[in-house]
């Protein structure tokens, strides 16, 4: 858990507000729904399957340094999804990084400024909440669309992305 | 600090042995100038001046799910250093990753064997006793050397990193 996030918090979207809120053990079946719902994470394995996710879940609950958050819409369903680490670190002198993973919008309400609302708050109130003096992540290289989301909220794409399957 | 991870390490490379070790307080000069001792670090604000890195050693040693290394020659010279993270994720069914930041080799012992024996027992030794199915980390566009030793690794440039400077 990440104690210093100023939640809950209430975004202003275009198509109307959303909250957003850690995430508890009760989103677990809505979380696996939206980490299945993309072409992308299905091809890794993420089967919206809750048996899958139910470790993990406790696992970064119960994570120092971490925070799953969720968006609620105004009708109480949960549309949205990312995690949170903060990582203190040596290089750039010493500055604090906030680590974004698994953004997730359900695929009925993208493009409807929910992940810009998301990433919005995470660039200015989370990081300044949390100290980081720079906010990271990393897009699948076939995600076009996300990269110039993410370019557009004034993110730089100055790095590739390297990962190593364990085992694989 | 990660308590897991099977330290001290003994790492044999083509120009003699190097020792793995996690970092401490008394590091904090030689972690300053190997920071300082890259182009690209330097141009980021990296000066090697060991008062912007004081504050920064004691967080990350403090921080759970985090640990700085150091590698030491025969002769008890800091010449590499590397910071890692476990973070407990949601995506790809529940998978554990490990981040790794900050990876440098002092300039005058590079293509030694060094970066990539820290880098094999990353993905072999660190990996299998934090539990983590997947091994990550970001490499600067600019580094084209980099992005070739970490693809011989076996690592794939499947990904954008995006970075945000708070406040810039």
């Amino acid at each position: 858990m990440l104690p210093a996030l100023p939640l809950p918090a209430s975004l202003e979207t275009a198509h109307g507000p959303v909250q957003v809120r850690r995430a508890t053990p009760g989103d677990l079946p809505a979380l696996a729904r939206l980490l299945g719902d993309d072409p992308i994470s299905a091809a890794r394995g993420d089967s919206g399957d809750i048996a899958d996710y139910r470790a993990a879940l406790d696992a970064v609950l119960a994570a120092p340094g971490n925070d799953l958050l969720v968006a609620v819409d105004a009708g109480g369903t949960v549309v949205g999804t990312l995690q949170l680490t903060v990582i203190p670190g040596m290089a750039r002198r010493g500055a604090t990084r906030l680590l974004v993973e698994a953004v997730r919008v359900a695929s009925t309400r993208r493009s409807s400024g929910i992940g810009g609302a998301l990433m919005r708050w995470v660039m200015r109130d989370a990081a300044l909440a949390t100290g980081a003096g720079l906010v990271q992540l990393t897009s699948d290289a076939a995600r076009t669309d996300a990269h110039r989301f993410y370019t557009r909220l004034g993110f730089a794409d100055s790095h590739i992305g390297f990962k190593y399957t364990v085992g694989a």
